[in-house]
């Protein structure tokens, strides 16, 4: 079985990180082809970076998806999930909502922790498409950028551990760790905290092995079902393709 | 990996009939328990069959779920998945959760199909104790016994299918069908459907195998987390010991 | 006119608690049946025990229901309310439903308090399952066992008094003291708290009277008709024959 | 105990036709003094005449309800309720919460039905605001006007056995009876209905009674805390002086 | 065009204020009649004093709405709008729903600050009559009364300016002063303040304009059509005719 | 004042109904900057023509907003409204939630009306992410091409009539026509239908002018605010300057 890895970030290592997760997480097997964003935001940090990487994502996976069983979205924010789901008759499986539908069988009630407070209403919104606020005990933030998970990676450690505990304090059953960058730590933090903490590649790699296996049909009618014969303009003749394709 | 397959219902012909259709979904190498009522309703078809059947499913792990890697309760209305999760170490999926869950990654809104009008609002507050009542187009019944899938099996592909494209019409994008009897047809009908038919034990097997492999630890706080030392009377010495259990 | 009162716990000192506060709670003219679990848990203090609960409370009905006009479930969990909806042709009022539909008449939003942390997500979901969130200012639980309202009433009384006032402080404009043991606390406490303390077995009293008198008919239809012929196995005769009654 | 029947219609004959249902309704030794409106709407059918009779229902409180026990506010849009609780330090019921409630108890779903289409979404209001939407399974209105039940009860009953029996058919598992000229239809109808038909004033009876007994004290705090030393002008003696009371 | 400013409240030094602060916001062209309660409240603090405030404010817009292009509703608990939508073909418009509908393009999540604790639940109940509450973080109050703000205007101003910034460090991405007493403050505090602040006067009146420009034809139907031909007693002439006007 | 009104869709013919749409309904001295998309969907009609068209909005505004007091999204599915929030330091409206808002004031329930069934989810999400969906009768779609509109009118002019009418007899009190190639028909369908009718592009129109004139400050905290100092690659210079931009 072979997973499309898709981090539309520029940042290679960041899809070097999310790599290695995918990895330790598959299943004998199972192997991936992980690609980078070509143009757009370095690390997704705000609305208007995320929005610009809508495109990118799109490009990635009219690129490189032929030939693979599955998609595995490697951006904690689950950019164009839906978008793909019509353009491709393969599953296609974003991080965070695999890590809050993984929490969801195993937690009455999860929490998420994020990079930077600016992104906590954009969490609860993710949360809220995905149909899984009542279930929610809270969104919460550490003071860190992305990029200091590489440089001081053991000061975000102590800054995730710390956000993680007061977040069960507060309720939480279980805890999704959304952010890329923060995939490794999932299994680090883990032996310090009482509850499940899940990281979302991990759960999306799982989540794409069993689809990939199930086979589930791709639509023929309804809001995800292929466009087919769609002309669009000013992109990679990939992408015109692949909205053409029937 | 040995997965614990929990019919609570008294009757065999229904563990026969989710056994295959587990041993179809499943990966090599996973080998299946599978287990039945031994108490309790022959098939559940109303509340208080299935409040019945709780204790039939904690006496069936209590004596079944050792040696296991992850438990799968092949029963419609998911009963006692939460107490189940309290007792036992390992992953427990219920067959109705895992497919709401699946159904979640594919369409953005999802019916369910059910044996007897009177299950209907049952299911609808099912969905909701998911939390994903925002997802569900409908619930909807066809107008047979689960009996009468073993008994007039041509008669109940025909309802099914009707019932399933009634559906669709009204906006589903995915359909589960929810009920052990219905195991086998997601696989008969799914030609006829232009939009995926979940079954439960296929998807819930597929949750255990991922969660046998993620192995997130049991929670050490919280209300699933181990009860320990609790003393329960008049029940089975296996199941007095689950709940003595530390 | 005569109520049966139903602990599934199998400790008779909450039985007699509860039955003294309904006598206390009660008109003229009604008796009661108070009735103990014969198998079970001790005193519920978790979903696992709640579940097993449910097995006893049906028993309970099924042996003691005759001649009765209607059923309060003095468990604070409510268990099995349904299910004893469908099987009897009485009225049946669970204690903490009574007293949140009771708040809902005096107070725009309430508050709930319980024993044990643990707890207070199983409250949530069943205040969820009422329809009564958006009601709800809180769920909280002072760190006490129920077996401590028997062993030291005075610590207890004022870990229970501190609470509510914290949740009057948050916003509550009644609270509910969730749980048969402190059913005996609402009398005590009420000069010092300066909301409507509302206590689950003297409401359920109330709506069982109110009911009785009001005599609505049993469903003829629906989810908890009557569910009539249904073969169960492994049980006392009594619950089969309630089963098996049209 | 007595209790004040409040109709801020200014129809003598709904007040005396709701007299009636809640004399039929009530315990033993239960007095009513039924009051009709001096000014405002004749028979409320519209947002705007309610909207008029909230000041109705305060004056009428205001001159009458010293020396009851509890009030009933016999109009079935429940006007002005959380106001009269408020100013008064008696249990108020409205008629419409309380069927709502009741039906809680009964019926997993349960319908209304209401006189006129313009009130449907009135009454799909009032019910969200009771927190019972969850709970809904639909709002109907027959296109009769409360008056025709006066002139042309037969033509009425008809419609509204109608109405109620494809509420049940769209799931409906009770069904409330809105509108203080149903009042006495629900007793006529039940034997014809398959499910519980709840009448508001037979349950507000029901519910003032069992608050008259329990007795919970007037918050001293929050939003429905006695207002106390509010000047108001231009309104009757006894009304300035019931903002006036501490 | 002519807009109508209704304050029910009978103190005319609040209907100068909100004069002041809709006359400021006004495009040019635009001119204000401003009208004063005649009878009821001084000023609302309560829910007893906002129910008698209704009758108020429709004997307010019967009397002056004639020649009007839209009506503002200068009272912060949005008093009878829907009654006035029914009963006027001229647009009506709310300050507080004006203010949470502005928010709502600015800020993916909003606050309402107002005057006295006992007052958070009903502005709770009004985000949730607007159907906004999933887009509310929080409302709070600072504990002054209406009065000080004409009293002692710095320390509210430096109570508000408190509480401003405490709602937005909880998340709040824009605030709604909600208070006709406030309406001049927002300007004021502005520059200290790193999200917007909204006052209900100047989005009223913004709104007013817009609907007088756009022209909505009033509804023939449903639940905000005109009610014509009613008949109430006991009212103002004019109040009698607008009930009256088909 | 100047708006800048954003077609991201690369089809001149839908910038020119818009922006004769938007004159008709703007203020004397409202000027217009009507932009259409270089690159992407000819007209969108599915999730991945919407996610493409995100990058396109972004390059629009990023070219053309300078000297703008205001921008309009004439963009039926409100793309990357919150993107420009965060880019932009003028207020930004979008079409559909202008609609949606602008009816919230007028009707107590709406409903909205596209093209083609299988956006009908991707409005109800729309409607979610607003926080709008209580106030939401339904979303329906006529079965014709944006494209039609142009090419057969009067057939597309009685489908969306008959389906209007059908949504007004479902409970709707005022309709949304969402789709920029709707903008004309509002005004020419009002006469013929019993509630208002809403076109974004006007009512976008008028909160842009008002927002304009109001001028709430941009946020300086929170998920709005400005992203100040990102860098970003691959696209215009002007995109790349706008990120960078504090």
């Amino acid at each position: 079985m072979k997973i499309l890895l898709v981090n539309p970030n520029t940042t290679q290592a960041v899809t070097d990180l999310v790599l290695r997760t995918a990895q330790a997480a598959a299943r004998e097997g199972t192997a991936f082809e992980a690609v980078t964003g070509t143009f757009g935001p370095e690390i997704i940090g705000s609305r208007a970076e995320n929005a610009l990487a809508t495109h990118g994502v799109l490009e990635l996976v009219a690129r490189h998806a032929a030939g693979c069983d599955a998609v595995v979205l490697a951006v904690s924010l689950d950019t164009a999930a839906w978008a793909c789901r019509e353009l491709l008759p393969i599953p296609v499986v974003a991080m965070t909502e695999a890590a809050l539908h993984t929490a969801a069988l195993l937690a009455p009630r999860f929490a998420v922790l994020t990079y930077g407070k600016r992104l906590v209403p954009v969490y609860q919104e993710l949360v809220a498409g995905c149909g899984l606020s009542s279930r929610l005990s809270a969104v919460n933030a550490v003071d860190v950028t992305p990029q200091q998970s590489f440089t001081d990676p053991e000061f975000v450690l102590a800054e995730v551990r710390a956000a993680v505990l007061g977040l069960v304090e507060g309720g939480a059953e279980a805890v999704v760790l959304a952010g890329a960058a923060m995939a490794a730590m999932a299994h680090r933090l883990q032996p310090d905290v009482p509850v499940p903490l899940l990281d979302g590649v991990a759960c999306a790699v799982g989540f794409a092995e069993m689809l990939a296996t199930l086979r589930p049909p791709r639509a023929r009618t309804g809001s995800v079902s292929g466009t087919g014969g769609r002309a669009v303009n000013g992109v990679s003749a990939e992408l015109q393709a692949l909205f053409m394709q029937r």
